[in-house]
């Protein structure tokens, strides 16, 4: 018998390198996989020599079809997806069904996350999140990852951009906080940490730089949607001018690992896992 | 006797038009007024024709100074300020005691102003809200203030604004934020509602506009921050694609009401007062 003794892996592909990190990793294990590909989110390099369909958000009638067809046990949600008004989504009738039943609304990216992974595992999928298929390498300890350490300054701003991203996260507005010598420079919402990091960049005081405070939200689906930091955190934080990234320990996806440790350390900037209760 | 029997008004002025109005407001009733115009702040059309000085805004010793020179009793602080760190700041001696005494780093800037409130009574000022000077019609009632009225869908966006904007009011992050289709647009922080809004432009989703949402901070220093409101907002939430405005009820600054209400009407904007609790 060829491959795995493991159930078929589906994986629903949204945008950033997460999804075909996946892909690799179950060829490197022998494991079939299926990529159901969202257009408009996906990158191409995702889907390239595995088997595959691009599917639009809206159409779930077609999508639950093509990972049923293509025999998908367990299933991984990756990648990042900017979140469409309804009338952009064009939902089909069964993608008009749920959001009819959770509402669509009122729900932020988290109630809406959650509510998708229910009915996932109610259509019969085991949903698993992508930390479970990522080695420890993929995972941040507490404590400083590269050569750099936080200084004290910057140990009072992430002590703040914690309870606000806590409190932010709370209110499903988003992961990410900038605090400069004890100013919020920003607050991420639908724009994601890139964009929240480029617009920070024309922020900042005179002064020790400030800090890039990721954490997960409180009740968050943590299978779905963890907080994320990659080689390009790294660049866009060290361009704005920051002295570095504090995230979450234990539950932050680390994308890249030597990557990001070289980047890091050529930049001046530190990374360390912080303990959020 | 000529002017008025009123103690002579000092005015703290920084950026946007409100400290002009009050220059205006004061010659109109015959009343003697001092501007102590905060350098890199305050527009040179503040202080035109009118009895003046420039003041560094670390400078603290000699701010109290001239407003003691000049014979001011009752004093308004009024007008944006792009709150610097300490290092830009400069502060003088007498700054530097004040900071060490409040805690220049972690106060947000409610906490800043409250404490600053304090200390310029404590030095023997009359500290009085630029709304006092006001006439009502600077002040927005309940309720459609123009032709437009919300429509039902952002009257939904506008509830979910309102508990975000006092959830990170409480936080003393910022006043304002763009709600659409239940879609939290963005938060304002530390880079004020124009450049909230400018960033909004390219966030919109497809459908129905969404809403800026502006309130006071719970507990905040109603005499120095009130959120304001002016012709320059309804610019920029036409431009971002927004459907209106809804800003608190009684403690809002409605800056150019006859302007305000012509050019949102002109752009098929809302505004509307609410009560928030």
């Amino acid at each position: 018998m060829a491959g795995s003794t493991a159930a078929k892996l589906g994986v629903i592909a949204g945008g950033g390198e997460l999804p075909r990190r996946l892909v690799e990793i179950c060829r490197a294990r022998g494991r079939d996989v299926f990529v159901l590909a969202l257009e408009g989110e996906a990158a191409p390099e995702t889907v390239m020599g595995v088997s595959h369909a691009w599917c639009r958000m809206g159409a779930a009638a077609q999508g639950l079809k093509l990972l049923r067809d293509n025999g998908v046990g367990d299933l991984v949600i990756a990648g990042g997806v900017r979140r469409p008004s309804l009338i952009t989504m064009r939902p089909d009738w069964r993608a008009a069904k749920f959001f009819a039943k959770v509402g669509y609304r009122m729900l932020g990216d988290d109630g809406l996350l959650s509510a998708l992974a229910k009915e996932l595992e109610a259509e019969g999928f085991h949903l698993i999140g992508a930390h479970e298929l990522l080695d420890e390498r993929a995972s941040v300890p507490e404590g400083p990852l590269g050569r750099l350490k936080p200084s004290d300054d910057a140990m009072v701003d992430i002590a703040r951009g914690i309870g606000i991203a806590r409190a932010i996260g709370a209110l499903d507005i988003g992961q990410a906080v900038v605090v400069q010598q004890g100013l919020v420079l920003g607050v991420e919402a639908i724009e994601g940490t890139d964009a929240l990091l480029r617009r920070c960049a024309g922020l900042r005081r005179e002064g020790p730089g400030g800090v890039l405070v990721k954490v997960s939200k409180p009740g968050q689906e943590t299978r779905i949607d963890r907080p994320t930091i990659g080689p390009r955190t790294v660049r866009l934080v060290a361009e704005a001018g920051l002295q570095g990234i504090a995230v979450e320990a234990g539950s932050t996806l680390l994308l890249g690992r030597d990557e990001v440790i070289r980047a890091a350390d050529a930049a001046g900037v530190f990374i360390t896992g912080v303990h959020v209760t």
